[in-house]
């Protein structure tokens, strides 16, 4: 009998040699489209706020406030390498596949159906970063074939998404100054040029840098344009010095005729870092992103001698500046705190929304500021359009003047210059104290409820100036605290705030501080993790607590959700660390028990 | 109107006043009738193997071959400390806390309805321990208020369990030397005189210390008895020398005419440390465990220059000894490899069961050996009764001679000695290999299968000897190894065996080493945990997977089940580390992937 073999080829073989289908070993480059279109497509989540407007929302639905009390885990996964303290990252999905930093700068790729790891990168760290607030990093970002992100020796790191190996390193700064890198970056494309950026600044405000903004070719890392945040420093763009930020004569900062600058010394070292990621508005083709504390904390620094703090701004520290991507320019700059003496700084997430207002739909900005006020700034020009408290008992400033925009400050609570003879200045009370009515941890609103979602929390300290004189690499504040409870029953607070209104819809009280992300969906669930270690979901509209499950170390990292097979999942990293261990006082004490970890978990409903 | 206060006090008011109730705080102390009764009490869990025959069977069968299915997590705890690496223990249950040790000499007491640590003890470990394999840790025991554990610095703890603070602590030798402890201390009560006791042995075999087993007061730690497992050697009862083990002129051992103490080197440091958990007979009152290899690993070195290895067995080592607890003398020892070549040691498990022949019912130990072969053993006299292979391609002996219960070795499968001026011997290539085809990882007894589930291994080494001297604190081996693979598609393999017939009644391969307990219920599920980090359940009659979790790193410890108001839970630690991607050769890249960890995971079936 004669054989015949019959070669046949099936559509599935033939498309996968033809490169058609796609899995996680042939994973599609990610484009522009895909990130600007994030948060309509739920299969995915690729960047850092999910979205380039950052509002932390998901269309997704199937875990909603009937179902979620059924939420179950799904898988975890152990970072590992005997690393753990503070895991502050937000993760991204792509073609069925986690990207996730971890402390001590490391990025995991990890397999969404199984949690099985396909690499890691663990970045060969000096022994002499400075990292102000632990060893954290935020999150990555995603473009083409590659996954970027920062690292505690001020560098920025593209590695390839499909091996982990790195394609290219940059280091932006020296980071034995003090400066650091544990934001997420963020993708932009610049409408005008249609080219496509990288966005990203660095940390390091403690140790008096000089804040910069940095846009480069996410193909080959290098540096389009640099913006410094202190007013009458220089910027650069394509490779040569552009234009100064600001006044180049930085009438905001006192001059010194002593001084080699003409200026005082903390103009040389002036801080306002945009240490969190950058949010970008596509139509007014602008990268917003918060500036950080003015350097020194001790606002005296940063006044003439016997003059007003009012005269001298700290620019542009401590608000929001949007900048043009094609220049690197300002285009404008409002300021939460002037000449801010309580390192309030500026560098809560900024979220773009939209609402009504008299048949106009107004494009706004919305900011919880470390103040303790919530902001609504209108994002095409800068101007405040109103500011309203988001925590109980803010003692710096009776509100904002609606006018100016400028805060109505409250006599007597910028700490004094010690008295002649003494080291230390008299010690006041102020709240919220520098670790903020909010901290970097960000909100996320509701295009259903129209509300924003905050972890705030109810803390106040004792504050004090300090001499203080600049050392390179040391410490730069020239004041001194200590964290204090402002209730006995609760520090964190869960809020629904209303932008309109500036009302509070309702409150959740947690015993820890909260210092975790929110997430916002369409099946009415607001999720957010707590510093005792649970991943929480409420009822967006009324507040009651749904569902929570014990992930063993603390929160303090941000969740998201997306799509799979069908099916809606919610992850979210567990490990516990973060300014308020380290920096906290009496909440260090509170916090004691938690254990450290580094683990990320994933949830779904079960079939059955 | 008159206003009446009536003062009334509830009967839980009246008996929490009265010291009646407890609860997590006031926890009542646990007895010896608690602990030998452990298996039949399963709102508890007190002792190493869950009762004194070490069975790991439990009586709950909620979650059953019909339920398991829905079985998901409960809450998880992190270790913290950015301490991770092997987490190899077992953890206790009492009164609604969960007793857990960690790697690095660590013990949690975790709340175990919520996840929450209560308190955590760390021992201070100094720079020069010596653990072999990896900084492991097995497990507590608990008895009175005390819970009790080995440290890696051959110490014992006891800690009050409702603080964690330090009881007593006794350094029972010297860690520079190689001395360290990892296993589970045992809680016995002496039948004959009434006396509680701590039976612990240390680890180091591969550093040549003489192996001893202790038995201590547990109220003060004060040492009752010692006995060493190299024959010759004396033990001590209440402070005074007592008798030798065995022979006083130990011929098991050969002589050295030129050697100050008449005997090779290696009598001096000959190993047979009991590191696993003793088993506890309390019908015929005799403690049973298992002694670790001799040392060196290189039979040669303890076999007369031109001899027999034959003639030199090497006594008390790589053998089940049993132990009487009134004297400390031995009772019997039965030897699974007589001058052990091949680092087969025996210190795994000893479970004792009882069963049926000719009407009679017969007192036995099981035993799975590292050398291969499952020994069924009578343990009133430590008679062989049979062996039989329970892995595949045993090459180093064709099996067990039913008369003598010796091996029946291979001709050629003694690594031979370095051909004059060599300093390696010939390479053969032995299976199993020293990591064994079950190691540590105890087994489960289900009472109704009557069989043993293990968790074997199918993998050879390649084995060669080399020169060997005895240095203090150094290894002490004079042999080389490489691990390899044995067959493509696994190395792990899930076993039930019949211990009447030898019948492997079904097998389950993992494509990683298997290196965790197993767990036997009523439900009909046997648990076991993976090293690439599920937590699976299985068919205890057929064998088929019916559930599995991925906990996030690789599991390598055993599991626990107990009740709790009404509910039945399952807990085991995840965190991969141990002996395998130390020592493993080719398993060492096979087991890459898997990143470390340090949690524990607790399931139970979904309320709704």
């Amino acid at each position: 009998m004669k054989k015949t073999i019959s070669l046949s080829i099936s559509p599935i073989c033939l498309a996968i040699a033809l490169g058609i289908m796609t899995g996680p070993a042939q994973a599609k480059p990610v484009t522009w489209e895909d990130i600007k279109n994030d948060a309509a497509t739920p299969e995915d989540v690729l960047g850092y706020g999910i979205g380039p407007k950052a509002q932390r929302w998901s269309d997704l639905n199937a875990i909603n406030t009937k179902t979620v009390g059924k939420l179950t885990p799904a898988w975890s996964f152990s970072f590992g390498d005997e690393k753990q303290r503070g895991q502050e990252t937000q993760a991204l999905v792509h073609d069925g596949i986690l990207y996730i930093t971890g402390s001590y700068s490391r990025l995991f790729a990890v397999d969404a159906r199984t949690g099985q790891r396909l690499w890691s990168y663990s970045h060969r760290l000096p022994e002499d970063i400075r990292p102000c607030c632990d060893v954290v990093n935020r999150g990555a970002a995603i473009f083409g074939d590659m996954v970027y992100f920062g690292t505690l020796d001020a560098a920025i790191v593209a590695l390839d998404k499909k091996t982990g190996k790195v394609v290219w390193k940059k280091k932006f700064a020296d980071h034995t100054e003090g400066y650091t890198m544990t934001g997420a970056p963020t993708i932009i494309k610049d409408q005008k040029t249609g080219k496509v950026m990288l966005i990203h600044g660095s940390s390091g405000d403690e140790f008096g840098v000089v804040g910069k903004l940095f846009a480069r070719d996410p193909k080959t890392g290098e540096e389009i344009w640099m913006r410094p945040f202190v007013e009458g420093h220089f910027g650069r763009l394509n490779g040569e010095k552009s234009t100064p930020t600001g006044d180049p004569k930085a009438p905001s900062w006192p001059d010194d005729p002593n001084s080699p600058t003409g200026k005082v010394e903390a103009w040389s070292h002036g801080g306002g870092a945009p240490w969190q990621s950058a949010s970008f508005d596509v139509e007014t083709n602008t990268i917003i992103v918060g500036a950080g504390n003015p350097a020194p904390w001790n606002g005296w620094a940063r006044t003439s001698p016997g003059g007003n703090p009012a005269d001298y701004d700290s620019l542009y520290t401590s608000g929001q500046v949007a900048v043009d991507p094609s220049t690197g320019e300002v285009k404008w700059f409002y300021q939460h705190t002037p000449n801010d003496a309580w390192d309030f700084s500026g560098n809560n997430e900024l979220v773009l929304f939209e609402y009504q207002d008299q048949g106009k739909t107004i494009k706004a900005t919305a900011h919880a500021d470390r103040n303790g006020f919530f902001y609504v700034v209108n994002r095409e020009n800068g101007q405040f359009i109103r500011g309203f408290p988001f925590v109980d008992n803010i003692t710096w400033a009776t509100g904002i003047d609606p006018k100016t925009g400028r805060p109505i400050e409250v006599e007597g609570q910028r700490p004094p210059l010690p008295e002649p003879g003494q080291k230390h200045g008299k010690s006041i009370e102020v709240s919220p104290p520098f670790l903020g009515g909010k901290n970097w941890n960000p909100m996320a609103y509701s295009r259903d409820t129209g509300l924003f979602y905050l972890g705030a929390n109810h803390w106040k300290e004792d504050y004090w100036t300090e001499e203080v004189t600049y050392t390179r690499g040391a410490a730069y504040l020239g004041q001194g605290f200590r964290i204090k409870k402002m209730y006995d029953d609760h520090v964190g607070v869960l809020r629904a705030v209303d932008p309109g209104s500036g009302k509070i819809v309702w409150s959740h009280k947690e015993k820890l501080p909260l210092w975790s992300g929110v997430l916002a969906t369409k099946g009415g669930v607001i999720f957010t993790g707590t510093g005792d270690g649970y991943f929480k979901a409420f009822d967006a509209r009324s507040g009651k607590e749904l569902w929570k499950f014990q992930t063993g170390s603390g929160i303090v990292s941000s969740p998201i959700t997306w799509e799979m097979d069908g099916e809606q999942y919610v992850g979210i990293a567990s490990g516990y660390g973060g300014a308020v261990p380290l920096w906290g006082g009496d909440m260090a004490d509170l916090t004691k028990p938690v254990p450290q970890g580094g683990s990320f978990w994933v949830f779904k409903l079960p079939k059955h």
